[in-house]
């Protein structure tokens, strides 16, 4: 999956975005080169770009791997302006989505069964470094570079904005619902809060005939559950009268805060050989008492993003379903702004 | 599964055993009567039984739940001496072996898959209350009643001393490897501790044709681990650079100790989906850091005991495979002695 870089200096593709210079993360203007289209590269002009929660802390360094000037954005989607001789998968004028991951190693295990998200060289769509030696920029931009292998191919009908988040929140609890085996219907799925990725939970697991309860610190959050996305049901996760009458309910439940919780409560709720599925990854230790999943015969299992067939396969599921991220549609301009708004939201949310 | 009494109080059956009367847990000799055989029900001689750690655990009633005067025992092999009208599965002279589990609803969606193990109104083998209001005493004991459903047929061929350890040790052990895929030749299994439950999983895993490596506080059991059980390799726990030389190579792992120790050293031994397995039960909350779990869809998992069929299997795969637990014999006698080498043990050692 090396790229062989095609053409000299003059073929780079310039290229302009949004930068942040330092931690502050704040972002302004920036021009920039991406490499020039390889063999097994698309070139592609950006569309739309999702805000996920992870790039906020990319743009304030929190996981202390920021690489600065840092053009944020991986949830991409994009038209395709040129194809390389060797792409098959692409044309010119197809809708590309473009993920967290623009390389990897290629050879591993991982890498061999398309799940190039866990391999142990994975390139990061930007503040990583590529085969060539450069640092990867985002999708705050207006020009993409890729490898054809990690596009996956938007189909035509979808309404383009709200798929952007697709390629992040999307196949995030895609996947590991596929994995779990927690796609039959009937079967009771519960989704701990209601932000970017659980919102999209819902909207896949009644999508797959599931039973849904949305579980949330905000009862002000019930109409959207119920009314909007469908879900079957809502519980307050402080309301300890509503937990005790859920004990031993649910097959699975998703929890998809990154903010420190307790995950105790959550054991509680599944059924026997029931499974918690952490998708938020909140930096301090969880605490987990072991006799609980002893006598429930139950796991608390991780997940990260999906592999490549994978993401095609949840991208088509979308399009069938009509299912997109609800999003609110910015100018380029409005950034800064929203990013103070998600951390304010931080600030106020403890999902 | 509820068992209609047949006969009266002249058909109950005389039994002699040693009880704990109090938290002392100091056993003596105890004339006590079982029910009388009921249509379900067989009659056993018993003829072994094991010392579990948890009989320790419930004679000081450490877990708040003992009844006394009680019987320990629920590692049982037996001679069947009785068999009611309705028993398809017993005749006179086999031999059956009882665990943990003599009742349970019979109903619910645990039961109807024959994991009473699961079952919410379960019954203990002692120190519980069964259907008929008695209360349950175990296999230290000259005799037991039991329905056919919560007992196994014995191979002739075992060897019974070292079987009767294998209806829990060695179900506990057995269950979770099958339940999670862990049966497949070349597989890299580690198992934490060499206790009860530790060589016996040691046994199974070679049996299943794994690569075994055991993980162990004490470098004095690499002996046992490596020519005694024949593991591949043996890696001290307490030593970092063998931990980091492991990193990354173990498909999964049993973790057997029921001393409070970290696992998240476990989880970095783990490759990509990685399942780590908990049957020893940690009093103390464990620590778990959710990004380590989410960067390699690794998984935690409980386990405890298995289904009907299940033990069964177990049993009959240990007859096949020359499957026994390393024991000492000792006489009824001697097992308050038993019980302070136990505990004695347990102040020695972390695992």
């Amino acid at each position: 999956m090396s790229n062989v870089l095609a053409g000299d200096e003059k073929d780079k593709v310039a290229t302009f975005g949004w930068a942040a210079r330092d931690d502050s993360g704040i972002l302004s203007p920036f021009h920039f080169t991406r490499r020039a289209n390889g063999d097994n590269d698309i070139t592609l002009d950006i569309l739309f770009c999702g805000i996920c929660h992870s790039d906020l802390h990319f743009l304030k360094n929190d996981y202390g791997m920021s690489i600065y000037p840092m053009v944020p954005g991986h949830e991409i989607v994009a038209k395709v302006t040129k194809v390389g001789s060797k792409v098959t998968k692409f044309c010119v004028g197809d809708i590309a989505g473009v993920g967290g991951t623009v390389g990897s190693c290629g050879s591993c295990s991982n890498c061999s069964e398309g799940f190039y998200v866990y391999c142990p060289k994975m390139i990061l769509t930007y503040s990583a470094r590529y085969h060539d030696g450069t640092i990867t920029q985002g999708g705050y931009s207006d020009k993409l570079v890729v490898d054809q292998n990690f596009a996956v191919l938007i189909p035509k009908s979808m309404p383009l904005a709200g798929t952007a988040p697709l390629m992040c929140a999307g196949i995030t609890v895609y996947s590991p619902l596929k994995y779990h085996g927690l796609t039959k219907p009937g079967l009771h799925l519960g989704v701990v809060g209601l932000g970017g990725l659980g919102h999209v939970a819902v909207k896949f697991a009644k999508a797959f005939g599931m039973h849904v309860t949305v579980i949330s610190t905000s009862p002000s959050k019930k109409k959207e559950a119920l009314e909007r996305l469908g879900a079957d049901a809502f519980l307050v996760s402080q309301d300890q009268q509503q937990l005790q009458d859920a004990m031993g309910t649910m097959d699975a439940i998703i929890d998809t805060v990154s903010a420190n919780h307790s995950i105790q409560p959550l054991i509680g709720l599944l059924k026997t050989s029931g499974k918690l599925i952490l998708v938020g990854g909140p930096a301090s230790p969880l605490e987990v008492l072991a006799m609980p999943l002893l006598l429930g015969r139950k796991m608390i299992a991780g997940s990260a993003g999906g592999g490549r067939e994978e993401i095609q396969e949840m991208m088509n599921f979308a399009a069938k379903h009509n299912i997109t991220a609800d999003v609110e549609v910015i100018p380029m301009e409005y950034v800064n702004t929203a990013f103070e708004r998600l951390q304010k939201n931080d600030e106020k949310l403890s999902e």
